[in-house]
């Protein structure tokens, strides 16, 4: 199924080189304001342009067309549709014969029983990610007083970004990518313990911006050479400030009100210019395929905001859920 | 809310020290072969028993309250519980006034108002993970031809995990742990693109664990220092078989046949002897405190199978979905 | 699956002469005041005791497994078990070879292929209502203010129920009945538009109970034969009192605020001790088949409550939803 | 919530006078054959024309935005939009201030606190069953060897609709009317006891409609004046068929291998030209409003068609389902 969230659900949809990409965002409180310039920063963000990004160009524009009334959300169903404009299938057919390694050429025949739209990697494609970013900003807007920050730490494992990109690109390769998120201002008490907590619903959202192959929190995969005494953060006040923060905020699932630290590996993008060993799928032989298209040397830096925005969904969602919770039965 | 997964669905309840903690299974076909031994070897790989392990005993009796029938499933909900017998709630009194550091005593508190059952750590106790490990012996029943290896690679950064977990324990103190799990026998094409891709469901599944601070797929945090020409897996066949397995058996969200390899990240066991800081609940002034109970000093031995049954709720739920997909519609 | 709620999420399980049949609560906020004699007055509306109702006779313990400390919800999962001690399988051998006329036993050998315990009807059992009730209960606390009011109407076209059950079990026979339900106190706005339209949440309750063949609000049925200048209510102010309430206190799915008005028509109870045509499953031959166990003539006088339970399931579960649209973003 | 459906799952969108109303369908197999003229005969039943229905006149052409690829679903989510063209907001501003009788104006401001989109009743138009009925035409290809009759019975309690619904329009009202559905070709099992019983998956489909007050199976609400060993229905042979169809072929929440009859009341159109009586929200004092735009004055003859998707909507779900449970685990 494609759904994601139980209060505020995101449902995306569409190809990369069919009409348009999109998404439903239902559960929307009514009276959020709402114009479609309030997505121009982060879709800004996620178009990129730099060195070593892909050549598509697209305006990215949002078409509402759903659950939005004298600049307001109505409270029904936010459609936000992105026509596809800038299309070229043919750079793609080739893929059928020659699957690409690290790509899910293979995977996705046998998932789709054959029926995928190869096109450009048809639903596969980075390009629904618009509509992951689309749904970050009107979650956003659900976290009043939250804030996020989003770094791309290194790429190739050089804390020059720009520099690792331009220097794959040019050898018609790619690399792989650590982005670290931030997340301030969020009121402790958000998550549960097991299947909904913290970690667990904002890893769902992050591994499923492609290409993500981890996700880690606070001291991350540190903690497994450190002691207990070393990692436990200790509590300087009542309102459960800590000195340290290596548990990235959370604990047994649920916020505890300081700041959400979380790092995720994106892997170099599988479509390089150089040739790679691979299957004619025709013939069954050994075979050698290049990816010769408009593709990003690197993830990271316009992958930034998707994986924010995937954790902005998951925040609002059990944002919404708190209000249920905070009822006013009775207080101990 | 407290269900996990869309047609096997899983439901955890019960506190550490109510009268009894359980799980029931939605979505189990009938006729499935079943008996209270079947669940005694994962049982058992919980339970442990090794030095630096937790002194509390249980039988852990898996009480099949409903959907058995001759031995075997019926198709209607799965209901099993576990006594609590071997309960001290007076061991943990304390922590209401001093929380521990690194403990959700705090966060509860937020999420629950105040309601939570305070007593050894109500229902975010590990102990509610012997629901887990029953859910994942129904579901490894789902997954035949499927076989699963875990391993404890180190404990505080050493491969001697049971020394390491005597040193800590001998220290008054605890020592995080890596596991790994790989899953054969997968038949490729579980998993979608996005929300439901079998890194975003296997990762929210691991990270419900109590303790789990990072999740990895194949080459997994490597990859952001990696070429594109270095982590791309060569394919070898139309199977879709490949040289190396940096994707960790997994592209674009979907399994494509190879072995699924995951490694996971537990944090050290927050409870620990030696004291730590924190603050006086009552007072609001600095304190400090010891967790003198029954505790793990290491999560990955008795962890491992809680890990690994994770992986088959997920894997389980995903091959319940294949039936849907593989449809006799038509074949292209 | 048998799961029912997005927020206030019942599951049932359990079977009529198993070990035991129970309901599992989730979403029920923390801090709910709560005891096992809260169920007492509701289990002995759906007990019975009158001619006409079956002589199987349990004390219908409710025994909350988790969930409840110190007399308040903790805000996890809530289990409640109810033990099945007065179980005489033997009475229902002959059904597997002769099944009964309008019950529902080749339908679940279909839908089980064989596998469910047939035993009093196993998980059909009108048994599980008890966990119906159960969790009508903890839902009529989440709706303070809201009073409800259930009538048997009639039994076998009759006012005088009493007088059609004693009539119809001296006749080896049973009798349908019809029940009216008034819900008082609804804030409007609970509900809305298409698939979770009040009407279509109540109805999928009412007729998820054993023996529903129509509901109908308002005006019901009436209705294909009048005028809109007849059904239409007349608004006499601005917070929408109506003169008349033939809209059943619903429109366009969404409470007006008026009183809601169901009716719920029950069949008469398919075990009956006259003795009536089937087939033998094991020769394929014309057969007859009598049902002389402990079985109620009507459905209504014990059904009512369960049918009011259903009601405030699914109010309840609005209400909590409603928490999440009333928020504070703005007003127009 | 706006999504219907377990495993194919539909989500409808838009407002009235928006620039579309549309619906998403989550869980298409892949490999269904599907072209835009598929709609057409359906669509076209939708729009009725004959005296007595809206003069509102719209191509209704679907366009598939995602999910086809070569004249077959792929897998992926399957978006159908309708661009709305022939849209005269003016015609609803009054409503603002004079809400009618029998609509969901007032009822849609509790809900939406006030920001729903009032053109033409916004996303509460009856405009978006035209989704409901394009995901009828997709759930139909799902059920191979199924088939529809759908008949309008009566309006304002005649069996002459025409011309019932002609005297209405010509006295500036609306009449009621009965619609009968019948689905023949179902396998028996499909369903299952309680909240995912046949019955209350289809009642909320069907109460989904706009304006339906009433739903019942087979003998419906006569039930409640019969004996059981009227109501029951003899048994003729081991497959299940039966002498007569009392249950309208469901028995336990299970589908029998009978027929499924069900039956709905539609109430008249609330907007009528006749004057009713009503409140001005400006003043709080009594007024009159008259609804002189483009109305149906019936629902049967436009809505039996969204019933009978709506019917078709719900069984697509539970066949899926039955993929699952249809498991090779073993036989009894």
């Amino acid at each position: 199924m494609n759904d994601f969230g139980r209060l505020f659900r995101v449902t995306l949809y569409g190809e990369s080189h069919g009409p348009a990409v999109g998404v439903i965002l239902d559960g929307v409180p009514p009276g959020l304001s709402l114009a479609e310039d309030d997505f121009s920063a982060d879709l800004a963000r996620r178009r990129g342009g730099p060195a070593g990004t892909t050549a598509r160009s697209e305006p990215d524009h949002p078409r509402i067309r759903s659950g939005l009334y004298h600049g307001h959300s109505t409270g029904t169903p936010l459609a936000i549709e992105f026509e596809n404009t800038d299309t070229r299938p043919g750079d793609y057919a080739q893929f059928e014969r020659y699957p690409r390694p690290g790509h899910a050429d293979l995977a996705s025949r046998a998932r789709y029983r054959g029926w995928a739209d190869p096109r450009g990697s048809g639903h596969f494609s980075g390009r629904l990610t618009v509509g992951v970013v689309a749904a970050g900003v009107v979650a956003k807007k659900l976290l009043p007083g939250v804030s996020f920050r989003t770094l791309v730490l290194e790429a190739g494992g050089r804390a020059d970004v720009a520099a690792a990109m331009q220097e794959a690109q040019a050898a018609g390769d790619s690399v792989g990518s650590l982005v670290e998120i931030h997340v301030d201002g969020l009121s402790s008490g958000l998550g549960e313990p097991y299947w909904d907590g913290l970690e667990s619903r904002l890893a769902a959202a992050l591994f499923a911006v492609p290409g993500v192959r981890g996700v880690e929190f606070g001291d991350g995969f540190r903690v497994a050479a450190m002691r207990g005494s070393e990692h436990n953060d200790p509590i300087l006040d009542a309102e459960g400030r800590t000195e340290r923060n290596g548990a990235g905020g959370i604990n047994g699932g649920v916020g505890n009100g300081n700041q959400v630290v979380v790092r995720v590996a994106f892997k170099p993008p599988s479509s390089i210019a150089l040739p790679q060993d691979t299957v004619d799928m025709d013939t069954g032989q050994r075979a050698r395929v290049s990816a010769a298209g408009r593709h990003d040397a690197c993830l990271g830096p316009r992958g930034a905001v998707v994986l924010e925005a995937a954790c902005a969904i998951v925040l609002a969602d059990l944002a919404l859920a708190a209000r249920c919770h905070a009822a006013p039965e009775s207080t101990p």
